[in-house]
């Protein structure tokens, strides 16, 4: 944890903010900090800085927050993945609101199995929780915002048209396709298929859509690893 | 797995390979392969193809490759991180073999917790166990050099400068630095350090040691996260 991060709502009329939560442990634990040290702290949605710890107790910290500094900017890119199964799709989230993916649309496809979406993970506390996770590893206060399209041809037909408009659509897809491009640092929809891929009217549909094909080379990666590739490499 | 990997002393006198671990549950349960059916496989440090699936049972697979392709290149890089905790070394070591890393020096530096030396992780056997998963997913059949370097100093002073010669050497730290090159392609030294990053002194032994020092911009990654990200921005 890189960055103490609370919402608004625990802030109380004198600005101050107890935490007595697992960031409570981590204050106590992990960085050993004690009364009148400062911490990293930011606020969800505002701004970043510091927080002098005022007290500290096996139950609660009470924090004075002093924050003065935007968070970094979000990459201009709405990724969107096939399903992964609930163990990677952690990761990917963590990961990707790490790396400071503006959007994530969470989509269904052919090769993704139908019980991947009752996982918990997919709850909205959850997925926050691992948002959070990866904000507070790399200094953010600005939640991605993630949806589910469980439907492929509604989405691809009726959505990503309006999420393209005005934006460069790639689709990362393994095979003899031209590399993807490098530092481009655009607008970007970014489409990532499940392990074993899209299958073939997928990627047509996709293509049609207006999405260029394009290849991470001859090695097939993971998810997680391509998504984290991929963006790495796209800006 | 999308690769089945076999060594070589696995063959039998007629060239056929027999199965019984992992392999076989993968093929059964995951794949759901018949005997007549063809899988693709790899001999390990060899060619890949494919192996005919010759009988199948509940303790046995008996399969008769036919390799014709080259491995994948492996990426001219020498990636140096130093040790980071269990979990993550894991996550390192299978994701650089993913990625195609030809070789792997993990270092002692200040901010290593000497407890991380004693994990099993870093038995020969296990360190062998991930890099294979790395290589099965990406499908590859060369394992990358992994090797121990416990001492930060006599590793910089001796050991790197050898290392560096001919090559690129890049020191990956948080702060104001040119950003990480892209798409260089050239045989390369990358040196990432630990949680809470490299102390100054390490930094300044790694520089006098010839280290450009680049930077991934303003976000601080986990260093699994940064490892694949700087390869993928450099390769």
């Amino acid at each position: 944890m890189n960055l103490l991060l609370f919402t608004p709502e625990e802030r109380r009329p004198d600005g101050t903010v107890a935490v007595g939560d697992r960031r409570l442990q981590h204050l106590r634990e992990v960085h050993g900090k004690k009364p009148g040290e400062r911490v990293r702290a930011g606020e969800l949605g505002g701004l970043m800085g510091d927080a002098e710890i005022v007290s500290l107790s096996e139950n609660e910290a009470l924090l004075r927050p002093s924050l003065h500094t935007s968070p970094p900017g979000k990459l201009p890119l709405i990724l969107v993945v096939a399903l992964p199964r609930p163990k990677m799709l952690r990761r990917v989230l963590r990961s990707a609101a790490e790396q400071g993916v503006a959007e994530i649309r969470l989509l269904h496809s052919y090769r993704v199995e139908k019980s991947y979406w009752q996982t918990p993970v997919l709850k909205e506390a959850t997925i926050r929780e691992y948002l959070l996770q990866g904000l507070q590893q790399s200094r953010d206060t600005i939640l991605p915002r993630v949806s589910c399209e469980r439907r492929f041809k509604p989405f691809v037909e009726d959505t990503l048209p309006g999420l393209t408009r005005g934006r460069r659509a790639l689709l990362a897809h393994p095979g003899d396709h031209p590399p993807c491009p490098r530092g481009i640092a655009a607008p970007t929809v970014l489409v990532i298929g499940p392990e074993g891929g899209f299958i073939p009217y997928e990627v047509e549909k996709l293509q049609q859509a207006g999405c260029e094909t394009v290849s991470l080379g001859p090695r097939i990666l993971r998810v997680e690893t391509a998504v984290t590739a991929l963006v790495a490499r796209l800006f």
